[in-house]
């Protein structure tokens, strides 16, 4: 009996869109404004979804007490209120997309969770834009 | 063409999380402040969801008068402005986690559906936590 | 590595739950106030899910700008504001239950999203009543 | 001690902005879209609210359950469902603004509520569009 | 130039709306299901609102980080996870209606608010449901 | 018969709560992680409330369409995927708090909107914090 429990949290960050290996001009060209070298920002949303049996001891998939405080050390202190491309070392040289954030997240957050759960991540960028990903 | 119909409903009910086997001490030591003797309470939110060929003649998966009779019957009836821990048989020797919930919710309609039709149900303990469970 | 991406957007219309074979006391008797000749209406609101690889070049699967475009052409230009019914063409002989259009609204977007690419679209007809398609 | 106490309603309805007195060019150019002869429709959402000192015995400003009834023979029964144009007569010579709306709402209710407490009605038009009255 | 700023903050608690000088039948002829006597529960959400002049020096009205501690030790620590009735001295003789709820956390927070800074505090028992109380 | 309109829009930017008369370690002392010199960012979403008598010949209290407009010229246009601090001039010796962002947003739409016209401007830093200005 597989059940998914999810957890949701959140972290505010500035960003812009960015490859280094091109100029501005390339960046506005493909990015539009979402390129501005003063960076923009966001209320980031996430849902950590965590899928698989119940223990029969707890009644629990997993402890969400400890889902919670893995956000928290992987996601929201690593994250909230920093500027993702100068202060996030996994944006270096990777190009905020929330697809790309959404993978390091997932990536950040996995090695935590029990390798009998299936992890998925969920992130907000904006209330009408959001992207899903869950490993492969 | 199979298309998933979902329904929304909620319920209030007070609960705590607890094992008859263990004494309070352990009960504390594992679930926190959710073990409070004198229990706590949540607004259930509940999507139900149906999935499976739309019916040609009307155009429905499932007429949603029907779903929404349905889950008032079992759930509503049964768990609003309820104590689900003294007052609700299906949680009289189980601990009513969210996880344990949305599987007696699960199982209580499911018997209800025709069978050709998949369920899966979401149950939000708070707007920050929810499940889901699909029946395998 | 796929990621969803999603975007959402909303109409609003008028509609009636109607089929031209039947004369008005079994649409009646099938469909209830829904039914009503006079028609009522809804503000509806849909979640656009592409599912695919990321573009190495930009990290986008997809760039949201054009799909934001496809969806103010395919749906919002063609039903907003519009009675279903009388306006939109696909329902001339099809019954617009939230099932029935959530199919005509993934079949108008889908040639438009590269082939490589999952399409799921999904269609809140009230805050309370939803439904999901991707395509088989 | 007034307190304020609020109470969340709904209905789905078709509408058009029309003046009769006007011929349907005129009312294009001022109403636009919104203007189309075969209507458009919205879920309206409600939120009645009643001020007032608590009565000591019961804790209640007013017993939620009669506001709800009220607001179910007065509103609900009364819109929902329906076109606004055809089938309410406050509707029959008055352009069913979302402004002309609450204030008709805000008209039927007020009768039914005792004069010592205050009323006011807020109406979603759309999630994005909404109005409020309170009678002065 | 008066500023309203405001807080959100929530905790979930059991209660039963009962007043200990009349019997159970009466309880329950006045207060229906929410009288049951094994309790039921809500996750009650709050909107902590201060109006008052901006420190020029800060650009803030007040501090939202102290008003977020003023919030978690008045209202979080004392209700969340709780027994209004049998665990918070407040409601030992006071029914704890919603109304009656919302005047308590406004006295409790009052004190620890700057008396040049106006208070008000809205509090919902559900999503559909909620009260607001400014003191007079 | 005054009714209050009201039209809800949004803007990404990025920040930071920062005096220039300060140096670094005061403002961090004082706005702690809000003050990061990188800068960090939100999905700001606002709320433009007019109120005023309807327009007999309209129902309108003032043109939805307009209102829009007046928002986007003079805060989307101004506000969107921009750094507040570094490129809206309002900001240049202000300190970007959401209360001083929320009087530059009111001084901006007030003289566009009929004098005859209240205003009101909610704005949304995060969805647990908000401010509300009204001119006075």
């Amino acid at each position: 009996m597989k059940v998914q429990v999810n957890r949701k949290a959140h972290f505010n960050a500035a960003h812009r869109l960015y490859r280094k290996d091109w100029d501005d001009a390339k960046n506005l060209a493909i990015f539009g404004k979402c390129s501005n070298p003063n960076y923009h920002g966001h209320n980031y949303e996430m849902i950590v979804s965590v899928t698989g049996d119940i223990d029969e001891r707890t009644g629990f998939v997993m402890d969400m007490k400890i889902l919670k405080d893995i956000i928290k050390e992987e996601v929201e202190d690593a994250f909230d209120h920093k500027n993702l491309n100068i202060e996030v070392p996994e944006f270096k040289n990777l190009n905020p997309t929330a697809e790309n954030i959404v993978i390091v997240i997932y990536n950040k957050i996995r090695p935590k969770i029990p390798s009998r759960l299936e992890l998925e991540v969920t992130l907000y960028e904006t209330p009408r834009n959001f992207v899903k990903y869950s490993g492969n």
